[in-house]
């Protein structure tokens, strides 16, 4: 496959891998973004960066592997009840920021069972959506800058898987058969946002001011995630006080870097082989 | 899951398993229909019966699940080359008897590999086509009355998993991601046209007259499988000689009882879950 | 591993393969019994049997691979709901019948999706538990006399995964941490009573004359498995028309051979290679 | 997949499949022959015949999928020293009917647990070896006509991989680095003995006379399989009244027609895909 | 499933992950202790400190994935030996630093194969074992911190599977039949202490002055493990200059720092979700 | 399996783990060197290291493990295609440095597809191949060191089963089919050049003075993964401008240190256990 030669070839007419952003994030338009997740908010990580781009001309695409149906402590809810729940927070979420409720796809994997799903066939459906999006840019859990990043179950398929994705959707002999029956086309992404990196692995701050609100907005409609909702949910609607106090921690959950709010990313640029060098 | 307990309760309201189709074949109309089969041309064994129903008012798919994308003993033809020939092959029969472009629809497995995919994802993306298709009747290979019925490869995994999966599509707890997330509802399907069955095992035969040009005609589409292109592929059109020796055997290939053409089949209707009884 | 040499040299001594209990099952006593099945109250085929075995001395055990979560129609139950119901149901049929609540064994597996499971664990799970309950006789699906006999997804991993566990606890070598670490003894079944058969392969009916009652009342604690209760649950109590109407149709469900009311099964005694033969 | 038409084409001018060995077995010269077994000891079906065809100047392969190294109930035996007495056993044997000890092949697998090897590389490694070898005639255990023939474990991997590797060798796209990078061929196998058929599938007769001597000879060989062996093993060498009671057993054990010594198969000439045909 | 904004709430109460023990490992008392490791003699990293706190009035529960059956390069020695071995090294082992055989547990896996399990059967045993034991403080390998720490076959999936248990244990619908059928509780790991991290990694050095000899006395027991043992085995019993040249090794291999004997682990409390960050 | 203990006790007579090679690599010889990587062309990391060898003396061999049949953007080229054009590349390569044909073993794996196979498998077949070579020096793709370094994939799989397979190798009861059966021995390999390592890992660079232009010849061989060959493909030779572009291209992909051509490796000496230590 792709080899260290064409690395060798590349280098002559581009600049090779490229961490930072030429233009910076603020400045995007006219782009086709795509994330991929595991759960319904892994989205949280890249919010208010997603609502931007949406705002200043982007095609903004949300996808999520699981259904997000086991991770509750209350008694009273089962499988198929917090799936609704947790599909209702995530396009809630979206449209608190602008993104249309059909640019969420869900892939319906059980949460918290990713790691023993065929890696293969979960391959195969994120290069068939790849090829589909052809996306200028990939929002992804961070596989790694030169070791292996460690992350939960679930998550951790999430970044791996991805990168084998990105990968893969280049080669039109891989999965094949998107190509010769389904009429898809290869694609290669040229450009990653990776999340969730390690703190010194991350290159790219997006300021996020002005979105802030909006951002913490979002992020409250997940109220089967939060603490109350989290063991006794009572439905989407939170008491003033619930809300008042839910948003005041999320607030105090936002980063900031010198006083301005920011969301951090490892930023790459380049062919798919390389993302986790 | 469902019982003999649920068998004993139905047999009290309904006849049970009924093997004969109470509305002849012929006569059927109005009525959604489903082919599951493993490779482009499978629908040969009932081509002229799918013909016939789209021709009386029924809605025919054809779902294939792999792309036939090895089998030639042509040392120019690659993987890819294959795969859309057979493509290209398919869609001129279905043209041929009428059944439109987007009625086909291909899962895009390699061709002999069927057996080493992953059964839950293959099952699952079935449950998700019966699902969205909510057919009156499959038509699938026989998965074998009493016992399992021997079939070569990619037809065995074709046979028992369309089998596994008309029984999984009526449970909405099952692959329950398709009922929450992706909004599909559970479906029984009531109603089979098993093919490719032991002939003790047929029980009903579709008298086909005035459909047997067509189907010969359908059937000489798959110019790629027949001896000549089996070899040396020299495109899809023949000579006018190679076109009639086709002709030829495909009719002396013909199935008649009492003179008259038919095509045979095993018609179950009830739970799926006795589909092989 | 052993092979047809050593059958030759085994027919020396003994006869060979038994067909037919050399002592009536309504004479059994003493024996220890083992049920394999897939869901909860897959015992319905020998419930009068098992109770009758148990009444006349005999150690009754029965496993069940999964939970039974996934079995309804009616959109008000959970998996977590239904599987509570459905070991409720279980023990109650088995209280009927006089089998402690002790011998029920549940191997928590979700229903449906046994197929999916891992085979080597599956059958190293159930060579432990005949190690460790030491069966004189085994219950089990029928994997089926000379041709492997069709049976729905689930059914058909119980039978086949029955007949497999059975064959490896019997040697010492096989699943060899059961022996050296956790101290049980390898253990070959010398007799098995196969449920679920082909009509034409049952070889042995039990007379269960002054059990059918019992029998009927055990089976009507399956609720949930039962037409309303299956669509519209509304706990274990049905109403005096309900629980009539529900007899009566298991009543009529019953076999009779000669107007006597039987249990059907194929009987077979000698090594377990052989089950299939 | 080669298809129905295919097949149609081949009845135009071939008979279509042959039940019947044209020239009987007893005259075959010429001939390579493979034989696939999954335990040193399975070509006991066939020993006889496969002595008789060595002697008429065929080539015979003898390739064993298992080592054979935990069929003993003798707690003195571990798994290595099995599968070097069950070595030396096989040898002993072939070298009793002459065939030479480099024409035993053996795939190394641990006995009893073939099911839960990956199918894929099972069949792969079939594959290569049968486009190494090329041989004429496949000896395999039957994997049943019509039906799916029940085998126990292992046996039943043999039965269905056999054919499946056979199938799958005769398409260059198939395992196509064994093609490309190893420079073997893809190979049709025309023509196959299925052993351990069932009584009502064995179309062949093979007439043994003057080899029944060797035979039992051979399988006196097998002394870990034989019933004291088996639980308490001495060594390759009986006692002369061990060894006189083990062949009088094993001369009782073969298989008689109108008092002529005989080994019975499924013969079946055409292609691999109606082997179960 | 659990997500950044529980993180979020919980900080708001909590003071979030917790590295260094609030109260001094020396000081414990009252807690469940579970150790989980891949081979018997994996509890050598933190002998000591298990024996101190199994004399301070804490309750240590010791499991092991495999037997330990492959590791020796004695020619002697077969699988089952090997096992039996390993067993009774690792309970005299534990009998002098004073842990009762009964709270040794061992899951039967063979050695060197672990990685090629099922891995979701193996987390559904760990799962199992934690709601079952409900520890206060799980021992594990380290998974890593930031990245995924290397670790050979074996520890690797020893030290990623523990950490996928400890996770899955507290959502009541994951492996949800160990609640409804089982009667189990889900059950939040507290505390973790993780052996054989990166030196970088440890946070927390257990002072073990007066349990050094106690530890070289277990540590001796591992005859089999031993140079001399390793490759001809001679029986649990070392002549005496044997012994002390094996217990002067030992010594010499302790940790110290400061010239106090100490044993290190990175110490973590906090949700499952952030063991690796 | 081998444990802390035993590296204890090495220590005592060895140095334990050694960093770098006491003879310096470029003074080697008398050795068997054994490379597996993941695709054809990735022995370009060390190809004068190797080319050094041989000259010196060594026996050189290079496994690889997939075909290399999916990595062109040429769409006139299917998978056999490039397989083959991919294997007469690495035979002039290995020419070019004049290492013999027969030293080069493909596994025939797809391309890209390495992930998805059988890990059981792959790491019996690198075991067989190992205790066949029996090496002194095993090259493979740097596994990481403390943390699991990130590779995209098939490198990824061909790091970690190349660690694997070197450990599982020393061990006579694993993969015990090898040794009893095939007469295979158990095989210890002593020492590692790693190569693909992290710069801050490598610890060994060896000097390839006068071996600058063999080895950018050898790697102008890989017509097809130049970025003209990569997506026009025109055969295996270059005009002389192409040529001398690649060649100049290549020449400024040659690593220098201090003005001196150099590969650089990760060495490590010790048991294959602590290889990632």
């Amino acid at each position: 496959m792709k080899t260290i030669l064409l690395s060798a070839a590349l280098i002559w007419f581009f600049s090779g891998a490229i961490a930072q952003p030429e233009v910076p994030v603020e400045k995007w338009t006219g782009k086709t973004i795509l994330l991929i997740g595991a759960h319904p908010d892994d989205d949280s990580y890249s919010m208010a960066t997603l609502g931007m781009l949406n705002a200043n001309g982007n095609e903004v695409y949300i996808a999520i592997l699981t259904t997000g149906n086991v991770g509750t402590q209350d008694p009273k809810l089962g499988m198929t009840d917090l799936a609704m729940i947790r599909k209702q927070e995530e396009q809630a979420a979206l449209a608190t920021i602008g993104i249309p409720t059909d640019h969420y796809i869900n892939f319906g994997y059980d949460d918290g069972m990713l790691e023993y799903e065929d890696t293969k066939e979960v391959v195969a459906k994120l290069v068939r959506l790849i090829r589909k999006v052809q996306p200028d840019v990939l929002f992804a859990f961070d596989p790694g800058k030169g070791g292996q990043r460690w992350h939960k179950a679930d998550h951790r398929a999430a970044a791996y898987l991805s990168a084998d994705a990105a990968r893969a959707a280049m080669w039109p002999l891989m999965f094949q058969g998107q190509i010769t029956v389904e009429g898809l086309k290869a694609h290669t992404v040229p450009e990653y946002m990776l999340y969730d990196s390690a703190d010194k692995d991350k290159n790219t701050w997006v300021d996020i001011t002005g979105w802030e609100e909006r951002k913490v907005d979002a992020l409250s409609k997940y109220v089967s995630q939060f603490s109350a909702g989290w063991s006794d949910y009572k439905g989407p609607d939170l008491s003033p006080e619930e809300e008042e106090e839910m948003k005041e921690g999320l607030h105090r959950w936002l980063e900031h870097r010198d006083g301005v709010p920011m969301e951090g990313f490892r930023h790459y640029a380049g062919l798919p082989d390389d993302i986790g060098r």
